[in-house]
């Protein structure tokens, strides 16, 4: 099985070397990472074990690529606008297309430009930063939830599910995609959110009376906005409470959008906000609270909607 | 009329310069311009015109100042701990206490203290920040609207209303000091603070269309909660539009609590904004939008409620 990882960066990496650890055949496109994985190998800090990889296939263009079976896209969604000239030359009559990007609106790009039939999306549950050029810190959880964007064949998602599983990786396959994609928004919209306008991590949060009742209210919303979209069963309430007691475990995690605003480069606001936004106020959801974050977020961006 | 004024920040010491100009025997409690006031005077740069006073009555203490006819209170309102030391010394039998201070709750905190009786409240509409010491800029308006906190005498506030018209500070008495409370707030509540939280002043809020809108609607928010508690008339809905066409006109202005912010000074959340949620949800509205304003700008404060 030839696998391509486009758009490798902490979610990219380490799934890929999880993938070539368990034998499978992963070319990796890189930018910034380049010269240092060509050099001197990657490594992965993780909480399951520390490991090195010393030879891997690195490419800075798709076209030395070629055809492949699997391509896994984690690129940051605001780069979606590059998918065609990075995908195009890997994607042949029998490739599958699997992203595991965050947030709504993913899927239904690349479906417009390869067909809904190629496409797979992943929900994956994963802390992880880059470290230094050549490193990446996994930090904890990992799994991941996989499914079909159309139709409710499952046997193409179970046989995902068995690549990641036998690499080390867990990984269900779900009939609904969009359920699974929603319940990670909710803890996706309040922290990676507040985190970044504040700048602070997710014990922070945690810790303060105000923005822990702001969390939950906005996870609360969140909630009722999935519920009024299009998904098979409701999320439960209680999902909240559970989703806080699991972030309880992260310690001063931080997640990606707070770096990416540390770092000055674009946030995620369309898929992690703007999108699931659109659906929930469809379905009679306004969702204000997750608006008024989008507006404070957007201030300053590039993002205008 | 022997006046005090304490709490000479920008505010304080603009109203207190006006009232000297006019004729008034001013007397002033400074802490961080003491000194530069005391040799060499106080300017006013005012787009009304620029003016020097060379000689002001200065104190340290309000002891030095003696019983007055009426006391100005400027403090910030998380110094109103402190009103009972300042004040107590300048109180007589027929002494008016009149606070311009922001917000909510000021007039009861005064009135538990000296009896309702002595109390008057000012809703100032004033763009002015502190220069140097010793200088005051005065960027736009100026009015104040004069009203009793408890009983329904117009008497005094006119008398009031007089004195400082005398001495060209447009003002007016009003039955509904609630009112006239609430509907600056309508303003405070939003550019306060979306410029504290985002350090922008309010012409960035205004020309970012996604900030305009929710400005507008926290106004509307705000404005149903002066609705929903005791006020005599209600306030209309496009008292919203009309303040923000106000705005336009006030350039790139930093309101005061975004200079708190900045200079790492505690911000005024009590008074304008956790008393109006309070009041505002006793009455059934719960002001959302507002509350996670609240939420985000009381990360990281000593305040906590």
């Amino acid at each position: 099985m030839k696998i391509a990882v486009i758009g490798a960066g902490a979610l990219g990496l380490y799934y890929g070397a999880m993938l070539q650890k368990g034998g499978y055949d992963v070319h990796f496109l890189l930018r910034s990472d380049y010269q240092a994985i060509h050099d001197g190998g990657l490594t992965i800090y993780s909480i399951n074990g520390d490991f090195h990889l010393s030879q891997l296939q690195v490419y800075r263009s798709s076209e030395q690529i070629g055809v492949v079976d699997v391509v896994i896209v984690g690129l940051k969604t605001f780069s979606n606008g590059d998918y065609f000239p990075l995908l195009e030359s890997l994607v042949g009559p029998n490739t599958t297309i699997l992203t595991l990007q965050n947030g709504l609106g993913n899927e239904e790009q690349l479906a417009a430009l390869f067909g809904a039939n190629k496409i797979m999306g992943g929900v994956a549950f994963l802390c992880s930063n880059r470290g230094e050029p050549g490193t990446v810190h996994h930090l904890g959880a990992g799994r991941i939830i996989v499914g079909e964007f159309a139709g409710s064949n499952m046997e193409r998602a179970k046989e995902i599910a068995r690549m990641f599983e036998h690499s080390g990786v867990e990984c269900k396959a779900t009939d609904d995609l969009a359920k699974a994609r929603w319940e990670k928004l909710v803890w996706n919209i309040p922290f990676n959110g507040i985190c970044a306008l504040l700048q602070k991590p997710v014990d922070f949060l945690l810790a303060n009376a105000r923005l822990r009742k702001l969390v939950k209210e906005i996870m609360l919303e969140v909630i009722a906005g999935a519920n009024a979209s299009q998904i098979s069963q409701p999320l439960p309430a209680n999902l909240a409470d559970a989703m806080i007691s699991f972030t309880e475990n992260m310690g001063a995690y931080r997640p990606s959008m707070m770096i990416d605003r540390e770092l000055g480069r674009p946030l995620e606001l369309e898929a992690i906000f703007a999108i699931p936004l659109e659906r929930a106020t469809a379905g009679g959801v306004p969702m204000v609270r997750t608006e008024e974050l989008l507006d404070l977020l957007a201030a300053g961006e590039m993002y205008c909607q």
